[in-house]
């Protein structure tokens, strides 16, 4: 039997045992199941934040993984537990938005509304549905499989407002998407649209005060200190500052525009 | 065979190697086993702390599981160290009172006092008992059983002075046992206990200034910003403010009371 | 067949999702690959930092463990990323002195450049060699060995500029190397040649204007808040406050002296 993979991502940090009671739950289904924790530091109640950094994650699991996301603060509410199933994965948690990064790259073949209860641990509190139905439905899936069995189909999730990049004339406008542990500013423009947007064109990196000429291609091809913008490990336009932290040396913080200028001839 | 689980709680941190020590001896004894970390940010030296935590997450894991808690300021001292057997789990650590909240909850079926040092890792440190003496007995333990081998039956644990609710007339009045990431303040008064208090009587929960007259279900349940009361996923009435922290916004913090009023008729 | 250990130690920190990543490459290629994080919180691009907590984790862990470690500064540039296989272990990283702790008390067999691109994942980020390089090679090596298929021999690794304890006289001078999660403060001298040196005579421990005049077995051999130094569990000489911050009560950290003196006759 192959492995089964569940991925854990919440805003329910480490300092508390809620991340372990979803494990016990899951374990106590699944023994065999291999526990990946994604992140469990994403700002509580940021739904932006952990769909973005579960988009930048799940598809480096291989397919079948299972990705439990639990940032969810109408837990209890009406918003629906879901389970969708792509081309190459099964995600489960609340509907309101936390799938749309991945959803962007993943064909959506199946959604299912949780509602059958007899699959959740009892009784279901009200406020944690981590660990009494959203771990236990995907630990009964990586028993067994059969996700039709977990509800009723549904057509469509919730979508989530993405910051998408804008062109107008001979600019390219994003925004900072996220800045990582080391103060490097991911934004929402990829590495593809900034190539098909310049093509080989000169150009200028424009965020605040700051203007970067080129694409670097590693930290290493500028000075230290220096401002720099290269395409990252995650396909994004990066910004940073070599063996500096980009957020304080820059100024910048999520949500400041990035703008991409074409040079005139 | 059914694969081990073997669960972790300190006060170690995840800055250094400590807990990754522990791991690596207990891999070495059992590669099989599941190793699942509870937290290891518990407050140093906080043994009432770890004590909750572990009392919150324990019961989650399916019977059998081996739990693992370090939070020993009195390491190398006269303090013992014990596995303790109860109808569901295995508990592993000091004898301080770090496994009181889980105790009340489980019928203790035996205590041995590790006193085998041929089970320890040698040589035994004096101050890191975590590595060289719980970690190898529990590993021992999840691969041949036998709890009744690695010391001489004791009789008693250790108490741990908790706090406890008392009723006093038309009060009931406990205290904030715990604040957790989000800023919720968990009470040490049960779900189950205030219902046999209020009797669906009305009532009011005070804490410092603040009035609550209902018990909610869920969030969701009172405006953004607003304070409320509910029965949390723990089974413990916990204060909340809904997409806020309660700690700050109520100025709570542990050990402050809280007081379940009966309103005159 | 023995299930893989491989232990990841990383800058990445835990806010985000690099970790994770290369979990879910490691798991892509080996599933039942058993995966112990050492610590992902070494200050950022600390190399020295990383290399110490390695080499005190390392060897807890049974032999044929492959330990993964990227603290890398210079990810993308001329430095190699290497295999190296010791008596004991499997390190895989950046050669840039990551290992060099560890390395003192292995002896190396191998060291092998990575340079067989056929076994990373593609396409090579040049930010990202944890996630697309590292992970990979580690993985494959997990499941088949043979180190020698993943590029040529070299004869060396890059050294470290390890700060080593040296005696003049009277006095053996070394330095604070850590300070961890308790504020204890580990130094870089050995119990084993702080017992060469003092064969027992009377001596005095000092770091700033404390004076410590013998060594304790375990904090309790102190009264509460007084400062005392021991062999701790990693074989070093520690200083540390009973129940309380060494680094803060004492005012010393990484990088100040710490002072064997012998007493006069």
């Amino acid at each position: 039997m192959k492995r089964s993979i569940i991925t854990l991502l919440t805003d329910f940090g480490t300092r508390d045992a809620y991340v372990a009671s979803m494990k016990g739950v899951i374990l106590g289904i699944n023994p065999y199941a291999a526990l990946v924790d994604i992140t469990h530091d994403v700002e509580a109640r940021n739904v932006m934040e952990g769909a973005f950094l579960l988009g930048e994650a799940f598809s480096s699991f291989p397919k079948g993984t299972i990705h439990v996301a639990v940032v969810d603060p109408g837990v209890g509410g009406p918003r629906r537990p879901v389970l969708i199933v792509t081309a190459g994965y099964f995600f489960i948690g609340p509907d309101n938005g936390l799938f749309a990064f991945a959803l962007r790259r993943e064909k959506v073949r199946r959604i299912v509304l949780l509602d059958r209860a007899g699959f959740f641990r009892t009784p279901v509190s009200a406020t944690f549905h981590g660990r009494d139905l959203f771990a236990p439905v995907a630990a009964h899936l990586s028993v067994a499989g059969r996700p039709g069995r977990f509800g009723r189909p549904v057509e469509t999730v919730e979508p989530l407002c993405l910051p998408e990049p804008f062109e107008k004339g001979r600019r390219l406008t994003g925004q900072i998407l996220h800045e990582d542990r080391f103060g490097n500013l991911l934004s929402n423009i990829g590495a593809e649209r900034f190539a098909r947007f310049t093509e080989g064109r000169p150009f200028v990196i424009r965020a605040k005060k700051r203007a970067i000429h080129s694409l670097s291609r590693t930290y290493g091809d500028v000075d230290r200190g220096s401002a720099l913008a290269l395409a990252g490990g995650s396909g994004l336009i990066e910004l940073s500052v070599r063996e500096g932290h980009a957020g304080k040396v820059l100024g910048l913080r999520r949500g400041d525009p990035v703008t991409i200028e074409l040079s005139k001839a």
